[in-house]
């Protein structure tokens, strides 16, 4: 049961000017089911991209870098079901022949094409199922298509994901229109997730850049469910250009800010709706670590805390056994760390301090937070001036059903 | 259910000479269970440990890393179902209180006794409960006394855990004895893990102290569960000196490799069995990398494939996805990584070449080997001449199970 999650309201999702969506079933592993996304770009669109630092990257990864360098990107194609990883020189050539199926159909150059696929690993790309589901695809192209969109990139998710923000740049109004998709192996430097946000803004390509990386930093960059980075992971921004306002250029101006502010809006609740449908997750937790001497060891140790099973093995169970996250702590790497100064609280509720239990903390209290389906453990490392922030949820027996189901 | 082990044969466990060992029941947590070891030690025996790396380390860790400056141990005293940990300076001064219990029940110095916990973490230790327990642990004190010892020091192990050899050292007869308990937070620089192995043969201090730290290399930092570092983490080598032997006193001698082949074999059979009783455990697996520069790298692939939860959830299934082990070496860490020259094996089948599947690979070779309850995972990462092997167990419905309900 996701944690405080409804499907977006198609209604509520803004058109982005210039990005045209078109969904299929093309049964690349089940049948009727929506398992295949064309995205058509008009000529001029921006586009920038972020990708899973895993070794064993995915072929379609290795074709969007690629194809990302040359610049003029025209169409998106993405498939669930088979994730092309773990495929070798075969799967590069299906990924190198999707673009070319793509490019045919929208009569634009296969480079133009960027790929994407995420499910299982080590299975061949059945190449001539998205081919022949490319014409439905074009069939349906529409800029009011988001929510189809979110539902057609979903793998174990219980969800569609999506969100929408309007922006206003000197004057001109802008939208920025995201969807995205988890839900387990999802770690920082991305996750089993493909996230996709459009805007209409004009936005200069070097700055482009720079935005698909600050707002990644802060929010598929702060999520884990599992620990596991995939092979997958894609993290990619549009900006169509027809919104006709002044193309931000400059990362100190106040249009930089306010896009920035926008796009990491909606990718950040993307992020934490990915958390928050995290396979089997029954809590969405928020770990606020601060007082660290910089931002590395502040998400060392949200990260350590976020994937100890113990810990999140008593998330599930409500249980305030919060030495668990004492443990974790001191698990995070940080050799001269000072125990004895270290703080931590649940929510409002202080429960360890001077390296024990606060003398105040009652069991209680403790108790009563670990309830909730929202919580917060903070943190102070009282060493140092930066924080960061971890999002994860609980470990339950769904995790551990669901993955030892999932090709089954 | 644990895979493959069943408890010691009492008679099989060789007694120590030297080394007497008395158990009780002392109510620490739960009422009607042997959780109070007392170990006393003739006078002139050798002591050297290695401890948790965790900063979060409990308090008699803290005190057995102080006593064993001095040396001259006399006793070590063991308690299950309080750890002792994150109970700061009171915890401390519950442990040095445990230390001068034994010691004035057996006559000798506090700073001559060594103290052990395990259980949950950030409650204060009873100590009225040990002093009240030692008579009976003192009453109880016995070189033949193993078997008792290891289930005294059992939490949520499901069996005793204890092994024994037999060598000869310049024609002299002599005996390695050792006890552990798991069984999750396993792991590598020691686990949740308590170990004690002794030995009657005589052993110079400073060949100790490096035995100790090789035979925990080629055993307990082996072995993981579920990725977590305990704060209570112990293993403590024993040296009574009663066998009768010339002192091993040089490294390049032959009575060194005799006593360490001996000792590394008993504490591999316990850090094995650890893994096999891991909680929730229903296979065993060993991941065996080859081919690394150094191993360190070797050990970092093994730990991935080891730790990911889709990896080990998918062993659970006894489901064939071997892409997710492709995906988690690739995590590894591993910059300069080739995946095009990785090989994967499941025992003699090659599942992964070039980059992808094995043309010679059949789903129903790997359905075979998932389906066994002890699989070697092989990875050649041809790049190198460093190996390594990591022991590890799945992870199940019971993992859940037993660390959501743990303290109710």
């Amino acid at each position: 049961m996701p944690v405080n999650l409804k499907p977006p309201a198609a209604e509520r999702l803004l058109p982005v000017k210039g990005v045209a969506l078109g969904i299929a079933q093309a049964g690349i592993r089940k049948v009727n089911r929506k398992d295949l996304l064309l995205i058509r770009l008009e000529e001029g669109a921006a586009v920038a991209g972020v990708f899973t630092q895993n070794r064993f990257c995915a072929a379609p990864v290795l074709v969007c870098r690629d194809h990302l360098q040359s610049g003029g990107i025209r169409a998106l194609v993405v498939n669930t079901g088979i994730a092309n990883a773990g495929t070798g020189e075969q799967g590069l050539a299906a990924a190198r022949a999707t673009c070319e199926a793509a490019a045919r159909r929208l009569g634009c150059a296969p480079a133009q094409v960027l790929p994407f696929s995420t499910g299982v690993i080590m299975e061949p790309l059945p190449v001539e199922r998205i081919e022949a589901g490319l014409p439905a695809c074009a069939a349906d192209l529409r800029e009011d298509n988001w929510a189809a969109a979110a539902e057609a990139i979903m793998t174990t998710d219980t969800l569609p994901k999506a969100a929408s923000r309007k922006v206003s740049l000197g004057g001109t109004a802008a939208t920025v229109t995201g969807i995205a998709k988890g839900a387990g192996m999802i770690r920082p430097n991305m996750a089993t997730m493909l996230g996709f946000v459009a805007t209409d803004a004009a936005v200069a390509q070097p700055l482009l850049a720079r935005l698909v990386c600050e707002a990644a930093d802060a929010s598929f960059n702060c999520v884990t469910v599992d620990g596991d980075t995939s092979t997958n992971d894609s993290f990619v921004l549009i900006a169509s250009g027809r919104a006709g306002n002044a193309a931000v250029a400059d990362a100190a101006s106040a249009d930089y800010a306010t896009l920035k502010e926008a796009v990491t809006a909606v990718a950040q609740e993307l992020a934490q709706a990915i958390v928050r449908d995290g396979e089997g997750a029954t809590k969405f937790i928020s770990i606020e670590v601060r007082g660290g001497r910089d931002v590395a060891e502040c998400k060392a140790v949200g990260y350590a805390i976020a994937h100890s099973p113990l810990v999140k093995t008593a998330f599930f169970a409500s249980d305030p056994n919060l030495g668990r996250i004492l443990a974790a702590i001191g698990n995070a790497g940080i050799a001269d760390l000072d125990v004895a100064r270290v703080k931590l609280w649940l929510d409002e509720v202080l429960v360890s301090e001077d390296g024990g239990r606060a003398a105040s903390y009652r069991e209680e209290d403790g108790a009563r937070v670990m309830q909730q389906a929202e919580i917060a453990a903070r943190i102070d490392l009282a060493r140092g001036p930066a924080q960061a922030t971890v999002w994860t949820c609980d470990f339950s027996y769904d995790y551990v059903r669901i993955n030892a189901d999932y090709r089954s």
